[in-house]
């Protein structure tokens, strides 16, 4: 990230032009072989995942592919991280599914038109963020927020997926729903089903988390054995679809995938339904910031390895224009997964013309191979899901953040659970009002602290912390908070109960280096705060007012209104309005240079 | 307020019992008779204004009397202002009003019934933020917010009065509707109404404005100046009713208030009607809030003129229990009115006794006087709901707040032209939406400067502003903000941006005066920076950390992960990581003694 180089042009930062004409500038051959061979590896996996996520999605399998192909080259022009691989994700398709589930019949044309339509809203709603340059809204979605947001969407994901496994119908939106739901339909379960969904489980799980070392143990070259662990979610699609095949197992209960038509999507303009738009409008929003979210915490850290930036603007315009290519082309919401991207990025794909080529393998597969799918047990499909979801689970975090701050880990629970019990969009929701009250419910009480001299510097201190000298005519106050609407009124409270402790007082200096903001509000305050105290025979002053407070306040009258000036330390408050004290604590000084070393406080 | 005795026994702070029991202890004759007279004038008053909001809130006019009873009694018990005047209020009617007014026909018993529920509601609202401390919430709605919606809610209430002036139909919840009904209703003008109207508009304008100035320069002593001027509207109505009766103008087209039932109000549990009270939610809580809002600002005012304090706790206690009163005798929601608060006040009133005695005065008014109302023209009550309203605008404030901050002054404006636009609900949240989103863009685009030394001093400054020393291997950045989710990738993105511009920089101290939290989101964007710089070779450290924000860390296991010590001044940290710089700036301080005096920046 901070090589001494700039890296600015091979990031593709800057705002003049396609980002995609800096790396085709500099594209060479040896580049091209290794992007391709990124791209064969990415295909093989994007094929069930597209498929699985269409299935979680609720659309029929096909426009998973569909998505994972004209979005793809569309993101590689527009946007700017050299990795991000875009496709249908986990939690996108669930948001799909939980929105459209209560208004249509799964797979209908009703639910396929409306699922192009929030890819469409998406892709709107994500280029007008960059026109609007508000892709700072994204931070509302907090670290806690997003990670126990992360959490329960893939414990909700893996249990949706268990009808799957089990051969039965019914399905719900939220935890206590799908559990009654699978509960009740328990005693249609098809045991054969059930057989080659847990073995798919059991198998999957295994490759992922001991494949490698094994084959480590055994001799075989790191290289290969990551490539074997990397693809065997594959081979373990193709010899399952095989046994079905070969065993007409699908005569037997196994629901299979069936027929897929083969052939590259048509172009279409979504059907526009202003009303379901306007209905749909709020969770194209969410789904939308999640999406960035995810992407652009993906495209920040595989950016990171190799020292390179992302621009999160440019990343909202690749992201839209991505979903608009999403959704013109069959159309489920896309997004740069996490795995996906990050097996693009370890596969050793070297510039986004990876991505170009991994749609070209989609297209490739969707003209072909289809027919070696018709076999593929939906079972089986469920079991890649449940092993895919597991990485987004991060129980860990959950400890951590409590442990951290309670008003983060009581937003992070309250998302976990909200999702779980009510729904994906009123959990996400909750979380991030939670988070926003408790903010603004921390920041109306702030922190003020009576500050004293730390003997030997120029230094001011909190007095119940540190063992700091006062004056007695001089009360310096340190507002730890920028001086605005939520606290305005609680700092006149807090004053005047300090003051009525110190009858000697004579002067108020306010010490404002934590105040990096005084609005409105906040000036009112101040005025009020002067006035009372000019009643009472004090003086208010100001120490160190930072350049672009000071700036603001010097357009108002309350300067004028001040009995001295602003002072540019707290040192420098105290030497005039207490000479006597100042020249006690700098003898101090004198004699206490060399001056102490830090000390953790 | 910062009187040196301490007045909390008198203010009835502290939360220990009733308020009223520390004045009641001390009750002598003498108050008594003071509060008596007080009690008088402010009947007076309270006649014709509460029936006016009556009139606004679109209730029969008996009730507006009714909520000027019982609730007077019951925040004489429960509040902590001595001067507040509970009852009625013009925004909080106009409120009633327009959440009502789409849904039953004006003054029909399902119209009564909900402003009931409203006030049932609004007192449980305000008892439940009283009992959960959520009194910080209505800090939300910021002074400038506050201040746009008072005048836009002016307007409102002034044009919805125009149709009574001249006795025509029609009405509307915004400003266009409202012109356009009295466009359309024109033709049907009773020349007779407006003729009285006018004329009590511009009796009452005058009065207001310049009768005390007149009696004074005429000899009256300032005594009877002042109370002729207060009690003068009253004669304006007693006159004009007067001159209804004797000539039967009701008779000619002029409405009449007319027979109002006399009696006490009957003591019933508004209808429970559980949708309803779901529907009227929101516009009841905003409601609350702003008559919480009110009251708070008019008791803080009037209690700082007798240096005493209020406390906004039991004020949210205090105002919902009148509310409740007030929802079980009539119903209608009330609050410490501005106006009569002030006339409370100003006629000398010094407990609360002022306000039992003045529902005295109401209820001896409504056994026996309601007959005198009988001819009170509708006219003449909407010249004095106009002439009341009039305090509540103010346009001054638009413009200086505009000149302060475009922010602040933004949400004015959208609060003021929401209001007008689209009504009173939608235009303050609009308002309090508009003000949060703005700060919250603010805070996620914190200032960040780079500072250096101060010759002469171990003050550290902006070096863009100042001319300051800086060391060549440490760069010290200054955060203005907390670092938290909104702002945590920005800083991230700025410090690679600042680090790529100075390639010979080994050390980074982040000054951290101005620091108030660290959240979860943020102490992962630090962990993220410290990471990538020590890829990068330069070492982070921080500075001037706050004892509660270091608490916090200490908590993590980030200041492990630090190369060295959080140091306790900005120039200590340079004193450690650059011996010599700190050496050249030693010499410097020793020559430059004394001290500079501060100077304004």
């Amino acid at each position: 990230m901070f090589s001494k180089r700039p890296h600015s042009e091979r990031s593709g930062h800057g705002s003049s032009g396609l980002p995609c004409r800096v790396w085709l500038r500099q594209y060479r051959p040896a580049t091209a072989a290794q992007d391709a061979l990124a791209a064969a590896i990415v295909t093989l996996l994007l094929i069930p995942q597209s498929l699985a996520y269409a299935l979680l999605a609720g659309v029929p399998l096909t426009l998973g592919l569909y998505a994972s192909l004209l979005p793809l080259v569309v993101y590689a022009i527009f946007g700017s991280s050299y990795y991000l691989s875009v496709g249908p994700a986990a939690v996108l398709s669930l948001m799909n599914m939980a929105v459209l589930q209560p208004l249509y019949p799964l797979g209908s044309p009703e639910f396929i038109a409306a699922s192009a339509l929030i890819a469409l809203l998406s892709g709107l709603i994500l280029l007008g963020m960059a026109r609007l340059r508000l892709g700072f809204l994204a931070n509302f979605l907090s670290h806690p927020v997003i990670s126990g947001f992360m959490t329960a969407s893939a414990l909700l994901i893996a249990f949706s997926q268990l009808k799957y496994l089990f051969g039965v119908g019914g399905g719900g939106d939220t935890l206590p729903r799908l559990l009654i739901s699978l509960w009740q339909h328990l005693p249609e379960t098809s045991g054969l089903t059930l057989l080659l969904g847990l073995s798919a489980l059991g198998l999957l799980y295994v490759i992922r988390t001991r494949l490698k070392a094994w084959l480590c143990r055994r001799g075989v070259s790191v290289f290969w054995a990551e490539t074997w662990a990397r693809t065997g979610p594959v081979w373990v699609l193709v010899l399952l679809t095989a046994l079905v095949a070969l065993l007409g197992l699908d005569q037997q209960g196994v629901r299979i995938v069936g027929a897929i038509p083969a052939g590259l999507p048509e172009l279409n303009l979504p059907p526009l339904d202003w009303d379901l738009a306007l209905h749909v409008f709020p969770a194209a929003v969410l789904l939308s910031l999640v999406g960035f979210v995810e992407s652009v915490s993906v495209g920040h850290t595989l950016a990171a390895r190799r020292r390179q930036r992302i621009n999160p603007d440019q990343e909202l315009v690749g992201l839209g224009a991505a979903n608009l290519a999403s959704a013109f082309s069959g159309g489920l919401a896309v997004t740069g997964g996490v795995s996906r991207s990050v097996a693009n990025f370890e596969a050793g794909a070297q510039t986004p013309m990876a991505g170009i080529m991994t749609a070209v393998g989609v297209a490739l597969s969707l003209a072909y191979l289809t027919p070696l799918l018709y076999y593929l047990p939906h079972a089986v499909l469920a079991a890649t899901i449940i092993i895919a979801v597991l990485g987004l689970m991060d129980f860990h975090s959950l400890r951590q953040t409590w442990h951290y701050s309670k008003h983060d880990g009581l937003a992070q629970w309250a998302t976990l659970i909200g999702v779980l019990a009510l729904g994906v969009e009123q959990g996400l929701l909750l979380g991030v009002g939670l988070s926003l009250v408790l903010f603004l419910g921390r920041t109306s009480r702030p922190h003020i602290a009576v500050v004293g001299q730390l003997p030997g510097s120029e230094h001011f201190r909190n007095i119940q912390r540190f063992a700091v000298q006062e004056s007695p005519l001089v009360l310096s106050l340190r507002l730890d908070e920028s001086l605005y609407f939520p606290n305005a009124r609680y700092l006149e409270d807090r004053v005047s109960a300090l003051l009525a402790e110190r009858p000697q007082v004579r002067h108020l200096v306010l010490m404002c280096s934590g105040v990096n903001l005084i609005d409105a509000s906040g000036l009112d305050s101040l005025e009020a705060i002067r006035f009372r105290l000019q009643e009472a025979g004090i003086a208010l002053h100001l120490s160190e007012v930072k350049g672009p407070v000071m700036d603001r306040l010097q357009r108002s009258e309350f300067l004028q209104r001040l009995s001295g000036p602003v002072f540019l330390s707290q040192y420098q408050a105290l030497c005039q309005l207490d000479p006597e004290f100042t020249a006690q604590t700098l003898a101090a000084r004198d004699a206490a240079r060399p001056i102490p070393l830090a000390a953790a406080e």
